[in-house]
């Protein structure tokens, strides 16, 4: 049994912020993020709660991102929104180029936010679920270090574990939205298998000699897989080129390569595709929204995807989360220096 | 052994368009159609190859689908091009629709072409492989009937499937395309191996008791299954909604339902987005796609999405194809009236 401690999702954002805060980055900077982490920990999606802030304090002491950066927003073309994060975190830019990237999907139909340069720890409804909230059909691609196989290889890391979000808006109710890795695993869940003693999946990947493993350290070390076969390795190829190659931003491989060991957020590419049905001319999509959802709930043993993540919603909103003793010492002690 | 005539190319497109003209199409559409006809047998994918074509005559004749239909190009909104298909063939409404995506996409950076009334077999490279021609990065999304049951569920077909195709730009070569249905076979694949007396392989499906069948008939009449599993049930999702939703289309199951058994193509919404490279400002766009390929062909056991189809091409364009006699005479029959 691990041992834990309770604490209320505004201790995991207070915490948060002052263990960024305690590790060189600014408050604008350091609430964003800790408004992702409170968000992650609030909607059960551990590996990108609290877990992930000494990686983010490490990556900041260590110089390799900028916990001060200004993001700059780019009118890059009527459709398009670049921003110029300055090797900062995604958390902030995001945030600052959204209110353009809405204006653009209002104008134009269809928009996108690119951007090249931020570091990014991959959980993407952060980034969908409010532009769902304010009534468009969102898409998110981001890539990240190499850690994934391409389909059909077994020992040569290319791409990124390379999630992609999509988000609906529905009806006076949170959005649907998934978030999902193009591997099988996400690579947060293979760290918490490994350190909470527990076996991977089949197919989660293989080892650095290129065989199947049930052993989360042994895949650490090795590859992991994309999901679903040659498809999901497609998937991991077509995010790998939205995320990095259409925003400027480092591929995974790059990324591998220059990175310094901190334990931190990747450098990677980031593009968000935001779309109006409004503008599609689809008045009544609200209604089919929900008309569809029905015809998938008819059947008792399917649920929606992201239900989990809402109900958990409710129930961490009054209970808080449960968090190792030892992650919250660790915490505590970046603060306190 | 089935008993085979070999064809050329043009053999295929003038069969097909003949076929096509005795059943009532135009020659606008017709010539369309064939055309799509015609390269999915040179790509070596049969399933939507001279194989359909009895399929869109029957189609034809019961009066479902409009072979004289005009497609009307509406100027939707800035990002996005509305077809108004009047029930006609796909390929003509694409083909006709495509100048000002391109326009759009050039002139916004991003931009879309959406579809709602036109029926679809679902080869989806012929829609995004000519726009990575003109140097755009293309997405194509469709929704069919309903054959396949949403991630968890066993018996209540809800999806079509909802293939998806993205393809890239390549510097004097012909452009990386996949295309790729969000079950984990294709319909044709199923009952391809239906005609042939081949086994179905495992996870394609369920028979109309909810339980595993390696019987590609039973499957035909159960439900077919998302590729890998909940990840690629989300995916079948997201097609579902951006194909029918956003375009006006019907759902698969409304498709399904008002379905009258010609064994034609379905009804179908249909989402294309078209992206250029030089408006996000990444001018060696096409420089690092071919540092991405290098990298991923470092490893001998992985080849790019599409290679086979492209490797068939040079082939068939040479020898021609294999077709089974019975097929052949079918056709035939068809011309002949």
């Amino acid at each position: 049994m691990i041992e834990t401690v309770n604490l209320s999702l505004n201790d995991v954002f207070q915490l948060s912020v002052d263990a960024l805060l305690a590790s060189g980055a600014n408050r604008k900077n350091a609430e964003a993020v800790a408004a992702v982490v409170r968000n992650a920990d609030r909607d059960g999606c551990t590996s990108h709660g609290i877990f992930r802030v000494p990686g983010y304090c490490a990556a900041l002491q260590a110089g390799a991102v900028n916990g001060c950066a200004e993001p700059r927003v780019i009118d890059q073309a009527p459709g398009i929104v670049r921003i110029e994060a300055n090797n900062g975190l995604a958390p902030l830019a995001v945030e600052i180029g959204r209110p353009m990237l809405i204006k653009k999907a209002e104008e134009q139909g269809i928009a996108a936010l690119a951007i090249g340069d931020s570091a990014h720890f991959a959980a993407l409804w952060p980034d969908t679920e409010p532009l769902a909230v304010a009534g468009f059909v969102a898409m998110s691609f981001v890539n990240s270090r190499a850690f994934v196989a391409p389909a059909g290889g077994k020992k040569r890391r290319v791409f990124g574990t390379n999630p992609m979000s999509f988000a609906v808006p529905r009806n006076g109710r949170a959005p649907m939205v998934f978030d999902q890795a193009a591997s099988a695993a996400a690579r947060g869940e293979i760290m918490l298998a490994a350190r909470d003693g527990h076996k991977a999946l089949p197919g989660w990947g293989l080892d650095p000699n290129g065989e199947e493993t049930d052993d989360p350290s042994a895949i650490l070390k090795g590859v992991q897989l994309p999901f679903g076969g040659y498809k999901g390795g497609a998937i991991a190829l077509m995010v790998e080129i939205l995320a990095a190659l259409l925003t400027g931003g480092e591929t995974s491989l790059e990324a591998e390569r220059s990175y310094t060991g901190h334990g931190g957020p990747s450098a990677a590419g980031h593009l968000i595709i935001a779309m109006d049905p409004k503008s599609f001319g689809q008045h009544s999509f609200l209604k089919r929204i929900e008309e569809l959802f029905e015809e998938m709930l008819a059947d008792p043993e399917v649920r929606l995807p992201g239900d989990r993540r809402l109900a958990l919603r409710a129930k961490t909103e009054e209970k808080g989360v449960e968090i190792p003793r030892t992650l919250f010492q660790q915490v505590r002690e970046i603060i306190e220096g």
